[in-house]
């Protein structure tokens, strides 16, 4: 009889499915993962904050997870996404600008002259940012991105950059929402360039995504119609010690549970850890030149030394990607 | 049959009613809120941007709410509260600054000279902030906050700060909310000064406080124990066009609702009005000197002024807190 009534109200039903997921120890949470010390870090980590009788259980207010974007949920070779996008952006913006064709970096970015751009130095690179990310509104930059990132192809994989998300962390996102966690970027990369798509790719809405900015200025374009001017000015750069310091900025609550890949989340890493209570550290180690790259301690891009030897001496998990993953990008699995 | 089935499972039943509350009109939302135009408009635009058969229907995603705080959500007068923290910091201090006794604008707040403080002006006033927010960590920072809002008292009151929070302000929030609304702050105040208490008095979490700020900095006070100290360097004013600037660094997302109380709010309602889609901008008026403070174009703390001004040329709603609102405080129910 009690089966009977419950079948008849399908809205009870679905409501209670949701309610009890949670509680019921999914099969096999995180399939992309390979069983080994790395998967079973994690999940026991969430299965001592998040169950009611455990004596570390954690209030779901409490929940905080971070995340680098840039080599840890996504690919970052063989460069930045942020710096292919503003490439890009040069060649495209070059036809308005004929005065580029003579003037460095420019002049190396429309010849496709590497060398010539990493030669123009930080000064360089400014003039970049300040070409490709400045001197609009915040939504025409945000249309911008959305473009770029809907037709732009890697290099290597000849695939839109958005599919080289990778799978396992896809996973681990969405298990440890379905616990209760909160999940937050918190990227060198920036702010604007990731919000237009995060949500879409990796469920983590544009409030949760911190990263680092440039200067904007409101400024009333029109009787009643103001805009947000993207200015030529970093404002904050969330690297390295600066994540520690946008966390606490934007999120306000020391994070439970960070995971990085490279030298620059060291800090990040390090306020994670010295919270009280139970704490989760993870770094991605990049091993894998088949499927992804390899690359560690003499790498330009995503150079991880410091933090890998701070990780083994504190026995924060280290997450080998050619082991410890059977599946790196979603495609592989179509 | 089915019912009693159905209430065979308390679970299901418990999940249900989580389920469908939202979809039924509740009795008499917003008790505090007496019937008139500004109640009407707020319901009326919840409900077209709710209600899922509606045109105007708002995806969950987009129902982003923003509240400036001092004189919004609680009072400001007779100077805002964190001015009053300030203050009282100063006097406790003082015991470890004999040479206070004799300097400016130690010595007037002291002996509680209000008009000696004035004469110190803007160098002043930086000097209060440096000395009471800044040469300690985020931490000691909180927790001074935290010990303040329990003890001290308003003035007029005699009673806690937090007790002088807006029931109806209180009411609007929680039915927001319970339509899929998510709640933010957007503050000229300090976000560290606001943090402590924001979620247990108004249930808004940190991560969804956006104030000014000061900067910070990670520092290894010993091996493996950083912390961030707060410096007596001002980051960021989020007030007047820094609040559209805020709502896009933290929120990153236009609001579709926002309510202020004064001028330094102007901004922010004319930004989130220049969204497309429905939008909805409020503007609490204080008119009710018995019951709290009378002010408006002439008062050096919140005055309003320019954007009363807008609001009744663009048919803004406008919060008579007199007639508009039948209580004020949550002690005046008890």
């Amino acid at each position: 009889m009690y089966r009977r009534g419950f079948l008849r109200c399908p809205l009870a039903l679905a409501a209670s499915i949701a309610v009890v997921l949670p509680a019921i120890a999914q099969p096999n949470p995180m399939p992309s993962w390979n069983d080994g010390a790395a998967k079973a870090a994690i999940v026991d980590f969430v299965q001592r904050t998040t169950t009611d009788s455990s004596s570390e259980l954690v209030p779901v207010a409490e929940r905080v997870a971070v995340f680098d974007n840039d080599g840890t949920l996504w690919t970052e070779q063989p460069v930045y996404f942020q710096l292919a996008f503003a490439l890009d952006r040069v060649k495209q913006l070059a036809l308005q600008h004929p005065e580029w064709q003579s003037r460095e970096p420019f002049k190396s970015i429309i010849a496709g002259d590497m060398a010539g751009l990493a030669a123009s130095g930080q000064k360089g690179l400014l003039e970049v940012i300040a070409a490709t990310h400045a001197g609009m509104t915040t939504e025409e930059f945000s249309h911008t991105v959305a473009d770029w990132i809907a037709k732009a192809q890697h290099p290597r994989f000849k695939r839109p950059y958005i599919d080289l998300v990778y799978q396992p962390m896809i996973e681990l996102l969405a298990f440890l929402r379905s616990h209760g966690f909160k999940t937050f970027i918190v990227s060198g990369g920036g702010v604007e360039f990731m919000r237009p798509w995060t949500e879409r790719v990796y469920g983590i809405p544009p409030e949760q995504v911190v990263g680092s900015s440039g200067v904007v200025k409101f400024v009333m374009q029109q009787p009643d119609k103001p805009v947000l001017m993207k200015e030529a000015k970093v404002e904050f750069i969330d690297d390295g010690p600066g994540k520690p310091v946008g966390i606490n900025r934007f999120i306000g609550r020391r994070p439970i549970l960070a995971f990085g890949n490279s030298d620059g989340d060291q800090q990040m890493l390090e306020w994670t850890a010295a919270g009280s209570g139970p704490r989760f550290m993870g770094i991605v180690h990049h091993t894998d030149a088949r499927r992804e790259y390899a690359y560690d301690r003499q790498s330009h891009v995503g150079k991880l030394d410091k933090a890998w030897d701070e990780a083994v001496r504190r026995k924060w998990t280290v997450v080998d990607m050619k082991t410890d993953w059977n599946t790196v990008y979603p495609f592989e699995k179509q």
